[in-house]
C-alpha cells in the first residue's frame, strides 16, 4: 500500500560517465527502484563525466537507501551525496519572530520602546482589557504540548515534539493569519501543566492543546476552560470532531441517509473518539456504538474512568455487547480513530448497503481504502494520497481566527457545529460526489468561512 | 528639564478657516505651546475652510492636552481629533510569528508537517542535540518577566509589561536577527518562576530575564544558571553592566585616568548596581563605594541579605561610612542607577578634577546633566536627548547573537568584559571625545562586533 511521498523526498548527487543516454539511464534506474522522480538537473558537465542532481519521492528512509544503492550499481556511476529535503527544510526551524513596526531611527525606538512604551504599559495597567488592543494578545495563541502523544509516534517528549508544533504554528499563520507560538513543556504532570499554562496566559488570546495523551488531556482542557478567560481548544479532540462531522454531513447527502437514522460505529475511545461522539450527538445522531480495545462500550460493564462511563450511559441505545467486528455488521457508518488494520474485507462486507467508512488512523488506516471501496459507497482517510482527506487543517486555523475576531472567552458546542457546517458547505451541490465530500485544504475560502461561522455562533449566544 | 520627545508624539486634526496664513498661525500656536512640530499636512481644502494634520512631539500627556487647547482657542479653529502616534503604533501588538518555509502546496505541507515532520521528530528523539539544528531552538530566546519592576513604573504586572517585552523582542530581531519571544508570567513566586522557565526551556536557546524585582531576580538567575543547559542573562544586571563598563573605559581615556586608580561611587545597590560593581572589579577597579538609601555599604554595619554582605566585604577598601553626599566628595567617577535628583550642584562641585558622571536613572537622572557638565569632564545619562546615552540595546542583541552562534551553555565574566570592550572599541581614537564615549545605538557594526567578541571569549574558555 505504501507509495512514494514528498515527505520522503531525497536529492541524490550522482557522478556518471558522459554519454547521450546517461540521464535517461539514471532516471530509468530510479524508476525501476520504485521511486518517483520530481526533478533532474545536470549541475556539472565535463568531457568525460557529468554530475546530475536527481530529486525523487521515496516510500521511507530504507527505500531511499535502496534507490541510492541501485544507482551506485550502474556502470561507472557514483552517488556522491544524498540530501533529505525534509531535513533541509527544517534546518534552523520553521518560524521566526518579526517586528510589525519600523525600528529605523531614534523616533521609532522612542515609540516602540522607551520612553513612549511606558504610556502603553500604564494604559494596560489601568484598564487590563486594553491588552487585547495594544499587544500581541489580540492575535496570538499558544500551541501547548507535553510531547506525550505526538502524531502516531507516542511519548517522544517536548523537544522532539517541537517540529510538529512549529509546523502547526506555520499553518495557523499561513491559513488564517493567526500568530501561534509553540509551548513544549518539559513536564507531564497534569497539575503542573495547568499551572504553567495559566501563568503564561497574559500573552495569549487562546490556547490550542496538542498531542497530549488521554486521559490527562481531558482534565487539562476542562480545568483550563474553567480557570482561564481565554478559549481553550484541544485540536486532537475538537479539530478532528469538526472535520469528521463536516465530512459525514456531506457523505450522508451522497448516500441519501439522515444522521438520526444511521447506525454509527466509532473505533477508538481516546481523545478524538470521545469528541467525535459528542459532536455527532449534538448534531442529532441517535445510534452510536463506541468500541475500545475490548469491544463495544455498554451498560453491561462498569468502567472506572469518567469518559467510558459517560459513553456507556450516552451511546449504544440497544446495549449491544461484543467485539468491533460484531459491531460493524449492519452499520451504516464506520469512523476509525484507533490504529492500523483493525478491519478486514470480511468485516467491511457485513456493513449495510451504501456504507460510509472513515478510516483515519495515520499513516496506516483501520482498513485498506482500496478494499473498503469495494463495499462502501464513500471512503475517507487521514491520508493525502487518497480522495477525501479528513485533515484538521480545515478546521483549526479558521476556528481560532473566529475566536480571536469575536473575542471569545469560552468555546461552545454551537461553535463546533457551525464550523463543521461551514466546512461542509464549501463543497457545492455540483461538486459533491463520493470522492469529494470535503474541500481541499488549499481551498482559499475555508478558513474565512469557518471564522465567520464561529464568530456568528459566538454573537448568537 | 523636560523636552518634547517622539515618545509623546501626537497628531492633531484641525479644522481652520481658509486663509493664506492659516497653517503658519497653527504652527506658531503649537510652537508657542512648547511642542516641536514634525509634520504638517493639509488633508482637505475647501473654499472657506481647511483640514490640517499637525504632528508634533510633546513633553507628556498633559502637555499634549495643553497644545490641543491652545489650538482650540484660535479664532474659528476647531481640533477634531487628537491621535497618539505611540498608541497607534501599538495597535494589535508589535510582533508576528512568520513561517520561514513555503506552504504553497501539498508537497510543502508533506515536508513541513505530516507525514514528513515525523522523521525530524524521531531524529530529535534519538539525538536530543539535533533540536538545536532542526528547530527554532537554534535562534530563539525567551524574554521572561513577572512584571514586578517594569522600567521605572514598578510592579505593574505581566499584562502591562507585555509592550516592553514585545519591544525588546523587536530589538533583538532588528539588531541581531535573534528570534525572541515574550514570556510574561502571571506569578511572582520565585520557585514557580524557576519551575516554569525550566519547563519552557525545550523551545529556547537562551533566557533573557527582564524587569524582575530584586532580590528575587538574583535567586531566579542563579538557580536557572545552575539548573538549565542554556545561557541565562538578566539584562537589567548584565546588559547595564556591559554598557556601563564600555562607557567608563572610554570616559577614562578621555580624562587620562586608569580604572585601578580612580575612586568610584555607585548609587543604587539593586540589580544593576550589583552587576556593575562586579564587572568593574573584574576589569580591575579597586576603590568602589556602593551607596544604598542609607548611605555607604561598609563593614561597620551588618546586613541580612547576601548581596549587601558581599558588597561590604568586597568594596569600600577604606571602610568609609556616611551618606552618598559625603561619599562623592573627591570621587573620580559617579555611577547612578538609583532614582531622580539624588545629587545637587553642591555635591557635584566636591568631586575630583576631571570627574566622570553617569546619571542613568530614567526618565529623570540622578543629577541634572546640565549642572553635572559644569563640573565634570564627562557626563552620560540613560536618555536619548543628551549626548552619551548608556543604552542596553548596545549590548543585549549582539550578546545573545554570540551566545547562540557559539552554542554557549553558561555565561562567564570574560564574555561580559569582552562585550564591553567590543562596544567601547566601536568608538575610534579619532571619534573619541567627552561627548562621544559610546557608539550610537544605530551603529550597524556594534551587534556583530559584540557577537564576535562573545563567541571568541566562549571559544577561549
Amino acid at each position: 500500500m505504501a507509495t512514494p511521498s514528498p515527505g520522503y523526498s531525497i536529492t541524490l548527487r550522482v557522478e556518471t560517465p558522459a554519454s547521450f543516454t546517461a540521464t535517461s539511464e539514471l532516471a530509468a534506474a530510479v524508476a525501476a527502484a520504485g521511486a518517483a522522480i520530481t526533478a533532474l538537473d545536470v549541475t556539472e558537465s565535463h568531457h568525460d563525466s557529468m554530475v546530475v542532481d536527481i530529486s525523487c519521492n521515496t516510500v521511507d528512509a530504507a527505500h531511499g537507501e535502496r534507490v541510492s544503492a541501485a544507482l551506485d550499481e550502474l556502470d561507472g556511476v557514483q552517488v556522491r551525496k544524498v540530501s533529505d529535503r525534509t531535513f533541509l527544510m527544517h534546518l534552523g526551524g520553521k518560524l521566526e519572530v518579526v517586528p510589525k513596526v519600523p525600528l529605523r531611527n531614534r523616533d521609532d525606538l522612542s515609540r516602540a520602546y522607551t520612553p513612549g512604551v511606558a504610556r502603553v504599559c500604564m494604559a494596560i495597567a489601568e484598564n487590563p482589557d486594553d491588552a487585547r488592543r495594544l499587544t500581541v494578545k489580540r492575535n496570538t495563541i499558544a500551541v501547548v504540548t507535553d510531547g506525550s502523544a505526538v502524531l502516531g509516534l507516542g511519548n517522544i517528549g517536548p523537544a522532539a515534539a517541537l517540529p510538529v508544533m512549529e509546523g502547526k504554528a506555520a499553518l495557523f499563520k499561513q491559513f488564517a493569519d493567526v500568530d501561534a507560538w509553540p509551548v513544549c513543556l518539559d513536564t507531564q504532570d497534569t497539575e503542573e501543566i495547568i499551572k504553567i499554562v495559566k501563568a503564561l496566559a497574559p500573552v495569549y488570546g487562546g490556547v490550542n492543546l496538542e498531542d497530549i495523551a488521554a486521559p490527562r488531556c481531558f482534565e487539562i482542557e476542562q480545568r483550563l476552560r474553567d480557570e482561564l478567560d481565554i478559549p481553550v481548544f484541544h485540536d486532537d479532540q475538537h479539530g478532528t470532531a469538526i472535520v469528521t462531522l463536516a465530512a459525514l454531513q456531506n457523505a450522508l447527502k451522497v448516500v441519501h441517509k439522515k444522521i438520526e437514522d444511521v447506525k454509527i460505529v466509532v473505533a477508538g475511545v481516546g481523545a478524538a473518539g470521545n469528541a467525535i461522539i459528542q459532536l455527532l450527538k449534538a448534531q442529532g445522531a441517535l445510534n452510536i456504538i463506541a468500541c475500545g480495545r475490548n469491544g463495544a462500550i455498554s451498560r453491561t460493564e462498569t468502567y472506572t474512568d469518567a469518559h467510558r462511563t459517560w459513553l456507556a450511559e450516552n451511546t449504544n441505545p440497544d446495549n449491544f455487547t461484543g467485539t468491533l467486528h460484531d459491531a460493524v455488521a449492519g452499520a451504516d457508518v464506520f469512523i476509525g480513530v484507533s490504529g492500523p488494520n483493525v478491519l478486514g474485507e470480511e468485516q467491511v462486507a457485513t456493513m449495510a448497503d451504501d456504507a460510509i467508512i472513515f478510516a483515519m488512523a495515520n499513516p496506516d488506516p483501520e482498513v485498506d481504502p482500496a478494499i473498503a471501496a469495494k463495499y462502501a459507497a464513500v471512503v475517507a482517510t487521514g491520508r493525502s494520497d487518497f480522495p477525501n482527506q479528513i485533515n484538521n487543517v480545515l478546521a483549526f486555523p479558521g476556528f481560532f481566527r473566529g475566536l480571536l475576531d469575536a473575542g471569545v472567552a469560552d468555546i461552545t458546542p454551537e461553535m463546533l457545529v457551525a464550523a463543521a457546517h461551514a466546512i461542509a458547505d464549501r463543497v457545492s451541490g455540483e461538486e459533491l460526489n463520493a470522492s469529494f465530500i470535503i474541500p481541499s485544504v488549499f481551498d482559499p475560502h475555508v478558513a474565512s468561512d469557518v471564522a465567520a461561522a464561529v464568530a456568528s455562533a459566538a454573537a448568537a449566544k
